[in-house]
Formats: C-alpha cells, sequence, structure tokens
C-alpha cells in the first residue's frame, strides 16, 4: 500500500480549521474553512473546494551530517500537544529550476542556511515536506508544520529567518495558511 | 500544456519494434512486440499490454560545469539517422535511497563517474531520463536512449562501463530493451 501521496482538500468541513489565510507572493487560492490531509493516490480525483497533491520522496539536498542530526532530533506529524498548524504551498521560479545542484545546494545551505535554521526549531516545530512539482501541479511543494500554541511565536521566527534569505527570492508563490486541530 | 509526462505504451503495435528484450535483474515484464512513447497526463489510464508513466524533471545531481558541458554538446531524440533505440527501465534499492544527497552524489560521481561515461559517448548517444519513483510506479527511472546503427557498439561500451559501476551494485532491477524505428 502506498504511504507516500497525500490529498491536502481545502472545503468546509475537516480536521483542521483555518484560522488565518495570507497570500504572500503570487497569485491566491481560494478562501476555505477547513483543511484535511489524507493518504491518496496519484489518479485519486480532487474533493472538495480545492485540492492540492503531494509526495513524500526522498531527500533532495541533505548531506550525511545533516541527516544524522536531523533523524536524531525531529518529531513527527500527529503530537498530541501540537494542536497548531501551518500548511504552506510555494513554487519556485524558472531561474531556481533552470540552476545546477550544486549551485542550488549553495544557495539553500551555504548563504540561506535552510537546514540550520529550521534544525534550530526541532524539536519543536515538526516539519513535513510534500513534493508536487513533478506532478502538473499548481506549486512546486507543500510544506505542514506541527507545533504546541505557546511554540507559534518561535514558528513566526522560524518563517520570518527563511524569508530574508538568498534562497526566498526564488519563491515567485506563497500562501500561508494557519490552523488548529478541532477537538 | 504539460510536456513532461510520458507513456511508454507496451504493445501489438507501435513506432519503435523491439528487437530484444532481456531482464538483467529482478523481475521480468511481460514480453511485447512494440513500444510506443506519448505525451500524456499523471491521470491518463494506462494502455496496451503494459505502460510505464515517467516524467522529465529537474537535473538532480549534476552540477554547473558538467551541466554547461553537456548542454553544449547532448543532441535531442528524434534524429532521423538515430533508428536505433534502448529502452531501460531501472529500480535501485532501499539502500540507496536511503542515503544522503552527498553520499549518492560521491557514488553516482567520484567513484562510478556516471556523468563523464555519458558524456564520452555524446553527442552520438542521445540520453533523455525520466522519473517514476515517487508516482508508485514498479520502476524508478525509465532512460530511452537514441543513436544510428553503427554507433550501437560504443552503446554497448557505454551501458558495460555504468554495469560494472559501484552506482549499480544499488540497482535491484533493471530490463534491457532494444528496438528498431519503424519505417
Amino acid at each position: 500500500m502506498n504511504t507516500t501521496i497525500f490529498d491536502f482538500v481545502g472545503d468546509n468541513t475537516g480536521e483542521w480549521k483555518v484560522t488565518s489565510m495570507v497570500t504572500l507572493t503570487g497569485d491566491p487560492i481560494a478562501p476555505v474553512s477547513h483543511i484535511r490531509r489524507i493518504l491518496s493516490t496519484i489518479v485519486e480525483p480532487k474533493k472538495g473546494i480545492w485540492t492540492l497533491k503531494g509526495i513524500v520522496s526522498n531527500l533532495r539536498y541533505t548531506e550525511k551530517e545533516e541527516k544524522d542530526k536531523l533523524v536524531a532530533i525531529q518529531e513527527d506529524l500527529g503530537r498530541a500537544k501540537a494542536t497548531c498548524a501551518a500548511f504552506i504551498p510555494i513554487r519556485k521560479s524558472d531561474a531556481w529550476w533552470n540552476l545546477a545542484q550544486d549551485e542550488r545546494r549553495k544557495i539553500m545551505e551555504n548563504q540561506s542556511q535552510h537546514t540550520q535554521i529550521g534544525m534550530n526549531y526541532l524539536p519543536a516545530i515538526a516539519r513535513k515536506l510534500f513534493h508536487c512539482r513533478d506532478i502538473g501541479e499548481p506549486f512546486d511543494f507543500l510544506t505542514w508544520f506541527e507545533f504546541a500554541p505557546e511554540d507559534e511565536e518561535a514558528f513566526n521566527e522560524l518563517l520570518a529567518q527563511l524569508r530574508r534569505s538568498e534562497e526566498w527570492s526564488y519563491v515567485d508563490r506563497e500562501i500561508d495558511i494557519r490552523l488548529k486541530k478541532i477537538e
């Protein structure tokens, strides 16, 4: 059974209630009051007001030493105390995708310190990345974050650091959706 | 219009006639007499005796200097004189996918010289890589090669070099299908 393909369904009902939806760059998406994240397949039809499909894949940039540190400290989605979430779909520009692997890695790590920034907020902020560029979706990546209410300020700080980085100058569409788990 | 998702349809008719089909590692696939490569979509149903779906993606390992060299010298599929083709679906083991990016790169390039080996046979051997690991397909990659009949020996030499490399010790399924273009 496939366990790597997920649908993020924006709808009028769902496990997570939308508390805010902000378009930071590029076109907005239709407003919804709830989102549910469900195990899916590549051919499963779209549902709700919109469905964004994403795939858990292998690590594309992370090096051995970073990977070992991440695996040792990061926590999974679904912790009881993590009642806050953020769902952030982004797309990067053609200029980004036309770069070679070493150029992208240099921008992400040497200059933007993407992994290091995220690492500073572990294990409080759990994070899961879903890929969707290659399957004809409107975004390149969907990231789902989960954290306890008391860690919301730290989470905002994490995002502010990433958005100031050189890497983020290649982001040409970004929506920031915040959610609360329904009891 | 999407131009990156392709179906490789194994069937009783098609643009390319199968001249041999050899299972090198792992399970075989059903024998077919013809293959056609058609522009498709992620949700397009499977056709023929079997359909393998693959996606043209960004370069995952190639560095700037290598990319510049490749772009300068490589040729596209579809040249009139390139009446021979090879279609080689492969899958790599979990051990490969659990490696970090720098470990995979080190095996591919420092030890196995994957890009350099392919480069030695340009522009005679045209090559296009299609990804399929993340979309629930039975293989990880489909590679389609095209060349003129007089370059077949060089092509076999290229494959022999790759298959001797450390990278290939991670290949756990490989089928080598040779084809002739129907006039």
